[in-house]
């Protein structure tokens, strides 16, 4: 393995309070602190923002699916564009899923080798592989890609995620392989070429097996570790032992990454067993809903008690940019089908969330994230 | 008639070059240059966009729609927000229609009195009458509100405008009187209180109506004066007979407002015949449906071989706020149904017509209109 194994991205972690870490991460491109939530841009965009919004609301970070841009409009188109970065004309960092986790809510067929599956755009027939994972991502030229992992839809039985954990193990050790290859080529033609590669611990709820998965992709090393395959439907008890019982073997000093989890009490749970990194549908798609994320909760600004409301979305967060217009109007908006309503809404939770975020760090600076974390759950838990 | 009747709103004809006029209209509120473009925001909302964008973009004005919004969310409810200026915290200028156009497209019963028609949100039973349209655009606070005028839709025998233009005449004396009445009232007990009222010109294509219309509609005296019932499917060299009939016994010192035309090719000719202000869905619908504004006319953004396209939605345009995506980028937000599609043509047009207009007052100022007309109508007319 070569130096820049440890190197790319950056990573630090500045101050811990109990499990929980703020650090910063960053690459030559941009830099940013951790805790970190990345809106998720499916199709090389955030749904009804573009990324002049992005960059006013301070995001540092977004997720692009690589099933969805492989499919529509394809990675040599992006490449010839400027890849993710100059297509979307969006500069700061960029991480990109492997497709995997679309893949496999698709019923594809699996072997040993790769995911054979059908397009849900045209029907057409796709297939992935570890390797391929790698050079569809280095294509998009995401800043952060992820390696290919089987990820079962749960839950499962106890050898169906088995199998889906040895074979994880397996892809792990090609796309790393494929991975570094392919960096120390395109390191070579450019001097400047950064790009990280994440793998991704399976396991379901069994604790022996995402250890077992923990352990065999740690031994691959990476250059960030993700827990994929929880929050998807059991409950944050039931949750929090796998969790932990990943974090505490995963490395202190490179980022560690929570698939799929964005909503505030899952959040500060997981930062609480160490999690740095966290992305999910849940702000951007509840605002497309109607839902204004607020100090006191959810908020279903569409209901007729709002109509004539001159509150603000949350009247206790000024600093919202959709602060200019009342719940009164917004739902106006909603109830006529106005599309300033979802956009209104999406800058607001977008906002709302990366200040729970700064604010959870700061907590974690000045060591009181117990209490920011009872507070937390006292609305959100 | 109080003095302030020629008054609200300020305005100024600060250029000619034949028939068209370079002006200043203004209230204590808001002030801009003419000839204006005014976006239509139906349902107090600019589709796509928020009252933030629109101050970025630089418009002066825009227009709502009486009908839409006497219906949803209804007047009472918006002036117990702040009017439509607090409602939609959009503090620039605000010109409301009368509802008139909206209802005469319903198959309304029409009596001398007024016009019973059916919401098209919920099929109850409504009534417009002159001084009913005068109280609900009170209510929603706008700067400049339409008289109600009868506009059967078009084409339509003689008899039928000829009546049209009888009960517009009719309908706007009793509308003046209420409005002249309501704002006195109004005006005792704020200081500061400043609305105009603009009449309108019916009399389809036929010349001895639109004469007679604009006679009436004149000895009535208005704030300002529009001219309704064109550009609703005629050729351009049919409107201009009519067109020019009016505004060359309008009064020279008082606002004209060419009723629902917005595309370049129309605006430059109806500014020949001395306009000064317009409205039209036509740029923002276009966005809506992919199609971008160039100096080249029309690009439907959409098609097949701008997939690859590196080039802004008009090269020639670099101020556009849209020019740092491609073409090529948008296309894919179209492809995959992406919102931010419609967002991103939709500033590009606004800014590229408030350029247009921009550009046409130069001309204007500069004695050099008729090089500029015949320029735009090369590529639009």
């Amino acid at each position: 393995m070569s130096a820049a194994v440890s190197d790319i991205p950056g990573f630090e972690v500045e101050a811990t309070d109990g499990g929980a870490r703020a650090g910063r991460l960053w690459t030559s491109r941009h830099g940013l602190e951790t805790p970190v939530f990345m809106p998720v841009g499916t199709r090389a965009s955030v749904r009804t923002v573009t990324s002049a919004d992005l960059e006013s609301l301070g995001a540092d970070i977004i997720l692009g699916n690589t099933y969805h841009l492989m499919l529509r409009p394809g990675e040599e188109l992006i490449a010839g564009l400027g890849g993710i970065h100059g297509f979307s004309d969006w500069h700061r960092l960029v991480l990109t899923d492997s497709g995997g986790y679309q893949v496999f809510s698709l019923e594809p067929k699996v072997d040993d080798d790769g995911a054979t599956f059908r397009s849900t755009y045209d029907g057409s027939s796709h297939r992935l592989t570890p390797e391929r994972a790698v050079d569809i991502q280095l294509a998009l030229g995401s800043d952060i890609q992820m390696v290919l992992d089987v990820c079962p839809p749960l839950p499962a039985p106890a050898h169906v995620i088995g199998t889906a954990v040895a074979r994880t193990g397996q892809w792990a050790q090609r796309g790393r392989g494929h991975f570094l290859a392919r960096r120390e080529q395109l390191a070579e033609a450019d001097a400047g070429f950064e790009r990280a590669q994440f793998g991704i611990v399976q396991g379901g709820l069994d604790l022996g097996l995402r250890r077992e998965s923990a352990e065999r992709t740690i031994e691959v090393g990476f250059d960030g570790y993700a827990i994929g395959g929880l929050s998807v439907g059991e409950t944050r008890a039931e949750m929090e032992a796998p969790l932990g019982a990943v974090t505490e073997i995963l490395p202190a000093d490179r980022p560690r990454y929570f698939m799929g989890l964005g909503d505030p009490a899952g959040i500060v749970e997981a930062v609480a067993a160490g999690v740095d990194m966290f992305d999910c549908v849940w702000p951007t798609r509840l605002a497309r809903h109607g839902t204004a994320l607020t100090r006191n909760g959810r908020v279903n600004v569409g209901a007729a008690r709002y109509a004539r409301s001159d509150d603000p979305l949350d009247p206790d967060f000024p600093e919202s940019p959709a602060n200019r217009w009342s719940r009164g109007y917004v739902r106006h908006l909603l109830s006529v089908g106005e599309p300033a309503a979802a956009r209104i809404l999406t800058l607001h939770n977008l906002a709302w969330l990366f200040d729970l975020m700064a604010r959870l760090r700061v907590a974690i600076v000045e060591q009181r994230f117990e209490d920011f974390r009872s507070e937390v759950l006292a609305t959100w838990g």
